[in-house]
């Protein structure tokens, strides 16, 4: 007898036959000799909704209350959820976050985790009951305020309450098949992955594959939860996302997957002196106007000017808060220009096979060049090697470095509608 | 400076617009340099499309299912009106039923309240907040169970808060101006009543007055809370509910206001043998079956076949069970027929004067014969009359009883739409 924790998102819920079709799977599982937990989003949009409806209150709703609205979300969910289950005869409880014990710090609307303490899940489970607990939410101890997690709140919800109960895996539902070698949508090709490490999974997430959370992940990676990243339209397997052991040598392929990224832009600053601290400087600025850079790309300095250019890559959404801050500071850091460049795609290419294979690189830039593709910046850790090219040639990008490392299958993927977020 | 409880219902909070009106009420009461405490229903019809929404996902919902799904509705409303507050300059902070700690005992669905420990609720009035409180949930703390506490739930929180605070006023919002001696919709001279006692209240409800729940003036009275009912679309004043004070000496009218009642069926037991036993019997039965009868009335024994005839009324949708349960043990009581008429109405006549004055079942049968309303059933109390006619005369007979009883207004009441629940 396993101990499973199964995650279903919004998409999976989102009316009462979606709600009643994961019930008959929960069953499914229990029936099958297993000890459930369930954490569950709320119902298909009704999230946003609530967003919405706090907008047409106030402009900037009051975070904590925020809160307070957008976790009556996943109480719906998850009571209807219980229902459904309980009427199929199997017993089942819900449980918010608090009830859950699901603490987190005090940040509304973005809190962290810090403990998890499920005393009540495990008497549910050893009373032979499905557990349900509210995705998403989480309770501060010292406040005794309600908290939310954030976005990709109920993966995270799901891994901590596997770690915490000491899960045999954590099944993440969703409306893709897995893990694929690429988004199928934009490589018709692109293979189903069977079995990935969670630090390659990690790097895929980070460089814009969508099926799971960037902070979920680093949560199983640390804890050492494996995932199960599947369909809830089917029973095939899915993906294994996997931690491997100390010094465990896996007979893995050189690539994983590649994954693209439209949402970025990308910021140069122009004629930067290149003087000690300059960048230092820049990157303060930046990290105060509260944005997240990801590739950041230093030209060689011109002997003549003694003056360098600065790139960096950011979300689109961030561009214009950055592009101020530094506005305002140009007298101080004595640059010459900024160029901001929101027309850029990212693309990543993934595998631990990569650390020993010399070669990749090369490999990367010749099948772009062959296609005609320019690169316009270029960075890479152990894992992962990433370049920017031209948003409109991502997609045939993606496509042609996808067969190169030979990744293509033998059959175009089946793609549903929708992400399963 | 007061401590003010205000309770404002669904149709109060129906959408953003409402909510919006609704806090700037809030506030301009907290701004006159008053305590605000506030018990919010749930938006508009939310309560019942949540109810509609556990019956699509499984005939028969689960209470602790039930009442975790349910208590989402005001968890919105609270959430949103406290954000509407806050973004008007004034602070306010919301409480579920259990934050608030409204204690019940673990009935889901009808729960009772056993005692109101206001912490949070207190804390928060000392910090110069507006406190705003999920109407109609509690918290059971030997289980840690969310309840609810049935219909009108909302205006029993409000009146638990307000006996716990040891409030000065709770303020009851509705759609109406306030207490008519009749429904201004069937008896356009019908007048606001200005002071009324919680007994007469009682009796009033209890005869079918819609604007106050039974449960809630109960409340009232048994821990002295004054209530003013008032109406949520004006400044004026409603009508003060009050407590008169033991050996108090009020000058009263003799008749304070009529009820009318459309809700009620009749169900007589014809042929019953006149031994002794026999309607304990009957009503054993009767209320095995969960029927809340009302008015009965047993003729005076024929001396020739030593038989008599038993009726009494009941809620129309409790007929046909008890119907059932008496068809059952038709042998065992041994009576010869049973019939059933649900085309009866009900009126009561109410007064705290009446104790003191003869004559006013005399003046009532007067007024109704002269009208040729015919009279069925007849039950008094102290400060009651109620009797039984068609239904189809009901509108008529409260319109002659209250002209005869000199309640005219001079003028026709406003009527707003809706009913103020």
């Amino acid at each position: 007898m396993a101990l499973i924790v199964q995650k279903f998102g919004g998409s999976s819920v989102a009316d009462a036959e979606s709600i009643k079709r994961v019930a008959k799977r929960i069953v499914q599982t229990k029936k099958a000799g297993n000890d459930v937990v369930v954490a569950v989003s709320a119902m298909g949009d009704t999230t946003d909704e609530l967003v919405d409806l706090a907008h047409s209150v106030t402009p900037i709703p009051a975070g904590r209350e925020l809160d307070m609205l957008l976790t009556a979300g996943e109480r719906i969910s998850m009571a209807l959820l219980a229902m459904a289950i309980k009427s199929l005869g199997v017993e089942a409880s819900s449980y918010t976050g608090s009830q859950a014990g699901m603490l987190t710090d005090a940040q509304h609307g973005k809190a962290r985790i810090v403990d998890v303490t499920p005393k009540r899940v495990r008497e549910a489970l050893d009373a032979g009951h499905v557990a349900i607990v509210a995705g998403f939410q989480g309770f501060n101890r010292t406040t005794g305020e309600i908290t939310t997690l954030g976005r990709g709140g109920s993966d995270t919800t799901a891994v901590a309450l596997a770690a915490a109960l000491d899960a045999d895996v954590c099944e993440i539902y969703t409306d893709v098949d897995g893990i694929f070698t690429a988004d199928p949508r934009v490589v018709p090709k692109a293979k189903k992955v069977d079995r990935i490490t969670s630090e390659e999974m990690l790097e895929l997430a980070a460089s814009g594959a969508k099926v799971l959370y960037i902070r979920a992940v680093e949560y199983a990676r640390r804890h050492g939860v494996t995932l199960h990243v599947r369909s809830s339209f089917s029973n095939a397997e899915g993906t294994i996302v996997y931690n491997p052991a100390e010094g465990e040598t896996v007979e893995e392929p050189i690539i994983t997957g590649i994954a693209g990224d439209l949402s970025e832009g990308k910021i140069t600053v122009v004629g930067v002196p290149d003087t000690p601290g300059k960048a230092a400087e820049i990157f303060t600025i930046v990290a105060r106007a509260g944005a997240n850079i990801d590739m950041i790309v230093q030209n060689v300095s011109e002997a003549v000017t003694g003056r360098t250019d600065i790139s960096f890559t950011l979300p689109k959404d961030q561009g214009q808060g950055v592009l101020t801050a530094l506005e305002v500071a140009k007298a101080d850091i004595g640059y010459e220009g900024i160029q901001y460049d929101d027309q850029i795609g990212k693309l990543a290419l993934v595998g631990a096979g990569m650390r020993t294979n010399a070669g990749v690189s090369a490999a990367l830039f010749r099948a772009l060049h062959e296609a005609s593709i320019n690169i316009e910046m270029i960075s890479t850790s152990e894992i992962r090697i990433s370049v920017v090219t031209r948003a409109d040639t991502l997609n045939e990008a993606m496509r042609v470095v996808h067969a190169a490392f030979g990744l293509d299958a033998d059959q175009e993927a089946v793609v549903y509608a929708g992400t399963g977020r």
